[in-house]
């Protein structure tokens, strides 16, 4: 069992912003969402969070070791810094997606996304009693994507690649394991994820491999706050790398 | 017919960097990405450029207008404020992923991308004869992607609805029109695109309506420059909402 | 008694990095600077501190509750995302200068600014007992700045009052009273003071007014972090300014 | 003679906004500032041009290159990316000193800098016949600082010493040669010049050495652009160290 606590921020009303008085230049929107998000990882993670920038208009992170001050000091940083304001919703779960289910209904009970009159909410729980086996991490990448892939392809064909194997992973994770995957960059996806053992993450690793033909590997780490388990499972993915292994768990 | 330049920016040995002499934290890894994507975004964009964030280690933008020497001011200034360089490759061709596929010709036959010595690497043409259609942009977005999904559903299903829209077309579009497609955030998608008409929007946004369930809808815009043609495609995505249909073209 | 814990933050080898092979772009050069100090900011600020700028190669940050190991992380945060390296050293004492007197000689004895060979050093001590009146900020503001100087004169004259006023505070309050002052933007200059009293502020102000003709008022806050003092320091100056006073005390 | 032309971009009612409703946190707003500033930068330095964050809610840049469409996309780019807003007075003059007075009084003629309703003001020429000497830059450092200094004393006693300096030169330079001398970090000063002689830069640096005891070198260049003009005083000043002379002059 995890006890993932997931933090929802969603900028308010965004869509209409971006096209409000006429559509704004577009490198100006890729700037601000990218900076933005640069700033939620570091808040977050001067707590030892993780954030992702999943669609940048909503972005997940977990959030175990945050209490609700540190979110609202989070919020008003945000909002002293950019020209949109962000909602917040926490929750916590036994899964990551019931967590982040959570999240989302509390938020969409408090107004639509694009309501005007919505803004800076904040609602949600935080976890209370802490222990070394909250947050479980799973780093995936894609083996030898360098060789097999970059120095071979078209970027794009390249690109294509990756993203089947992310599209394929996401939902499988989602829907076998009430896992949630990532992609950050290059070839690579971490996923927040429930008490998956070795079989499972197997499991996902062949489901991949079949339906796209992409074939990853994985290292796991599991501890109390979300950059310990994270920082486990990038050296059990060198693991894997240097043993030649698909799966390594760091426990 | 298009004439569409196109650069590919590529981290010099950047994965092994992120983990030598041991994984560097992912939040820094994060903060640094987005951060010098938003810089390439800011450069390109200053010439009247595109830049998508892509991989992040491998970005693609669409430079009509930019040459050589800026595409070096560009090179320079990431590595005077960045702990990487980047290599850059330009191409350009008659549908954007035959520019593509020369840059990553070119970048690969410099040397890995994960070659210690291969290092700020310049290569390729740029656009000579420039005429008001080279570019042609194309803007997509998920029909009611709010009303539908964000706020509806657990956001992490919203994700994987948008997710897998992407995914569906971004290879398609590939493989049926030569053509570039990046998610950008929310529930768009920019595609850089060859001579598409009417109905072979039409065609792919079926295809994908088909193949995941997604409904897209899609401005063109077509024009000498990366930013007219956007802006172009932004404004026509605008009237597909006004006036409920599913492709506008520019022209 | 104050109880302050300084450091500072010296980037290793910038001087000469930024002449070779040959001088680097200006505009890169500003860029750099002046986001790694707002990176050193947020750092900082994430734990209740307060960083300066101060010669932009050289920083100075009040970080009374931060303790060695969240510099180390700082530090390599820096390492991670910058070109350049910074070199740390932490002080306390009584009097803020006499803790940046300590700070600098520690990073003297290291090695010089300008040794090619030292790099990431990190030195020092943090405060052990804490209480509530460890962190003395003053903010400083110029009386009606805006109605005297910027809404009548040429820029750079208004520029020249506020730095010849900057200039003799930050002096008379190094020399009279073992403070450090720094000029924040505007009109403004917040210092790290040692347990000075309502005359020893009456006589700063009353100093620069004889010395360079430059009317003074400030807000003084006092607390165990640096965030909190200055948080009350900025409330008081607000009371000056509804009171027409020109010191307001916080306690 | 020079032709320069400056720009002076003035924050947008900035002081109420920093208190309103109550005092927003330090940390943001010297972030806010220090970024917006690199921004600022970036986007005049993508045309050739050198910016100065002066007091940052008023920044000054050198913009002989940019024409007014450049300056309101700047604008723009702000507003779409930052809470404030800038407004911007661009005007020529045969010193510089002239130029950022009438762009001064433009400014204030369009109404306060603390005025509600004033918002996003563009006013100007730009500078038409262009030749190779409209821009002269003068590159100062103070010579030898780290030996002399950094090295050796508090580092605030160091700051003193390059702050009474550069208070001085800023004063007379602007009194006796009607140039715009501008901090930039370290131990530096940019001027931007009339058409100053080598007497006269040795009449600036023995005028701050008798005042205040600080020695400075300078190396200066005259361009069409600032940035050609900025490059060669580097190179000038590079000249200076490896000769141990105290003016170079690049024509």
């Amino acid at each position: 069992m995890t006890n993932t606590q997931v933090s929802l921020l969603q900028l308010d009303n965004y869509g209409p912003w971006t096209t409000t008085p006429e559509p704004r230049r577009e490198v100006d929107l890729q700037t601000l969402q990218s900076r933005l998000f640069a700033d939620v990882a570091q808040l977050v993670g001067a707590r030892e969070g993780y954030a992702f920038f999943g669609r940048f208009d909503n972005m997940v992170a977990v959030t175990n070791g945050l209490d609700r001050t540190e979110h609202e000091r989070i919020q008003a940083s945000l909002g002293n810094r950019y020209p949109v304001t962000a909602s917040v919703s926490i929750a916590t779960g036994e899964t990551p997606a019931a967590a982040l289910g959570a999240a989302s209904r509390r938020l969409q009970e408090s107004g639509s996304a694009q309501d005007r009159s919505r803004r800076e909410i904040l609602r949600g729980d935080t976890v209370a009693d802490r222990t070394d086996s909250d947050v479980q991490l799973a780093h995936f990448d894609v083996d030898d994507a360098t060789g097999k892939y970059t120095d071979q392809l078209n970027e794009f064909d390249t690109f294509i690649q990756i993203e089947q194997g992310y599209a394929e992973l996401m939902k499988y994770m989602r829907e076998a394991h009430d896992s949630l995957s990532f992609f950050v960059g290059g070839d690579n996806v971490i996923a927040v994820c429930s008490a998956m053992d070795e079989a499972a993450y197997r499991d996902a690793i062949d489901h991949v491999h079949d339906a796209v033909g992409v074939e990853l590997k994985v290292g796991v780490g599991r501890a109390k706050t979300p950059q310990d388990a994270g920082m486990t499972a990038k050296h059990e993915l060198e693991r894997c790398r240097e043993e030649g292994t698909a799966v390594e768990l760091g426990w």
